[in-house]
């Protein structure tokens, strides 16, 4: 394994010095030291990856990466799979969550076809990279065959290079697909070896009954694929989906051209797991934005060591929360910026 | 006691009626029931405050309140008293916390001189309802007078009336005031019953010897003066701070003219903590903007019942914390109006 692009790309780790510098600054700005708090460490975090005293976003982009399961066949989601292309519709009329979210923060939307199971004809702001019309059902074969799996990082990782070529330099992601919690669940398992029960949620709302379906769908195609949880090329390919692949490729390109990438939720999760396993180095350019209330995400948060800035119990996906955290980015880098010094406010510095 | 004005104040609850409204609409729109957790429920609460389908935030205020304070003398704060006044001057030239997070967020500041120990001469950008040159070493004698105590919750009181009539309808609180954690400790360990050990922090960092000190100063004031919990101005006489007060008045008024009052952190909770004992119906109007480290503050936030948005680990005060969350609150309403629904957006609803 590993022999394939993506295991080849290079990230660099942050540099202690631009953390250092951005500490001095930070420690001069007048309020007790580190009152900021999480404010404080994003605004370092951003000196460091962007490696300059004045770091400063230009555009902010969200990703909405859609695509269908064919695991929905065994009836684990509350929805039907024909939400997953009437909400691309959503999406592009500007009614959608993410949309609401993203004017309001001030991040254009870009809506990605990866894989959904629909044939959509002539529409101009729909960006077609379909790998695949869904996933196949894994509870009986595979969901993507190796090929197919590296072709949706590949989608996330050029879209998200062309992006940044194009001055974006904070980019979310955001999913779309229905019965997409089944496969984070999946890989969530697999990558963190957590038992399925602890990773598995009700994602739009099943009820007991399909809860306890889908728990034992998922059981049942990690018993029958044994995806390998130190090749995260298989395992998304076993019982992964096309839109958590094109997350990982967004993290990927984002890492390696130094530009912070705002994780949602559960989905998006799984997808930033699979490039964290891919490179752990990944995780200096990420930002956990928000903990879903998908149980699932915890362990996620947790393997990697990422913190999450809020806690708001969001569970809609399509990068909201991501879209949320980009205003606290754009605050942490206001005070960083715009707060006076003791020096030059003169004020007096603590006693003990 | 009870018969000074405060517990004359009308407040109304919240209608189910308005409540049931807002969720009609929220479970229409185009997302999975409640998927979009807290941001739904301030929704929710903005139209049952406004009593308007259409609920909209015209103006927003961040009030700081300041205020000095007598217990200083007996070494409980790392930062010198002179600093108050300092900050006046920062805050009026735009160089503090507050002022770059509310301009964030596009809210204006007033900065309110309650009682300062100092005396301003001519700055017509400060607001000067002074009550008091500081207040009196509580360790002492009482902090305020009752008189004294009812002329601050007056000043924040009338002030936000004031505002009111001027179209804000979105207000925050915020506090300045070297040693004003000691008295907000004080105040929350009396009114919640809780050891004062557990609602004591390190306010600006002071160190272990000195905070075992300001332990020992709170726990020998509340002996010394017996500040009656069911009496919440006695409370703020004996062991208050005027800033406290002023934060408590805007509380009152924002409650009564059903207007939404964001809370900050900790010094900002002892003051609801003291309208709420005045009146236990401001919590419907009040928002709890963060979890603040100082550990008193989830004393206050479970006594009274409230929830928390964010979670930065912030204890600057000032109402930044407030100014971020105005943020999460306009968001909530741009949900709220912006979202397309199931039946205009052409979206198939749940099937189980």
């Amino acid at each position: 394994m590993a022999k394939e692009w993506p295991f080849q790309i290079k990230i660099e780790p942050l540099k202690e010095e631009w953390f250092k510098k951005a500490w001095e600054r930070l420690d001069n700005l007048t309020k007790p030291k580190g009152s900021l708090g999480r404010l404080e460490e994003l605004a370092a975090q951003m000196v460091a990856i962007f490696e300059t005293p004045y770091p400063k976003i230009n555009k902010k982009l969200s990703f909405v990466f859609a695509g269908d399961h064919g695991v929905t066949e065994e009836g684990v989601s509350a929805f039907p799979k024909e939400v997953t292309a009437q909400m691309i519709y959503n999406f592009l009329r500007g009614g959608a969550g993410i949309n609401v979210l993203a004017r309001f923060s001030g991040a254009e939307v870009k809506v990605v076809d990866v894989g959904v199971d629909c044939k959509f004809e002539n529409i101009p702001e729909l960006i077609d990279k379909k790998v695949c019309f869904g996933t196949r059902n894994f509870a009986k074969e595979q969901a993507l065959t190796r090929e197919e799996a590296l072709r949706c990082i590949e989608v996330g990782y050029e879209l998200a290079k062309e992006a940044i070529s194009e001055g974006y330099n904070l980019i979310g992601i955001g999913d779309m697909g229905i019965g997409n919690t089944t496969p984070s669940s999946a890989i969530t398992a697999v990558i963190t070896g957590r038992p399925v029960e602890e990773v598995t949620g009700r994602g739009t709302g099943i009820n007991d009954h399909f809860f306890q379906r889908k728990i034992e769908v998922i059981k049942k195609a990690i018993a029958l694929h044994k995806p390998n949880p130190e090749d995260p090329i298989d395992v998304l390919s076993k019982v992964g989906g096309a839109e958590i692949g094109a997350c990982a490729g967004v993290v990927l390109a984002c890492a390696e051209r130094r530009v912070p990438v705002v994780m949602d939720g559960f989905i998006t999760g799984a997808g930033v797991l699979i490039a964290y396993k891919i490179n752990p180095l990944v995780k200096n350019y990420v930002i956990a934005s928000h903990r879903s209330m998908e149980r699932g995400h915890q362990a996620q948060l947790e393997y990697m060591g990422l913190s999450p800035l809020l806690d708001l119990n969001l569970r809609l996906g399509e990068g909201t929360g991501a879209a949320l955290a980009m205003l606290l980015i754009e605050a942490s880098l206001k005070i960083y910026h715009e707060m006076a010094t003791f020096d030059s406010a003169g004020v007096s510095k603590n006693l003990h």
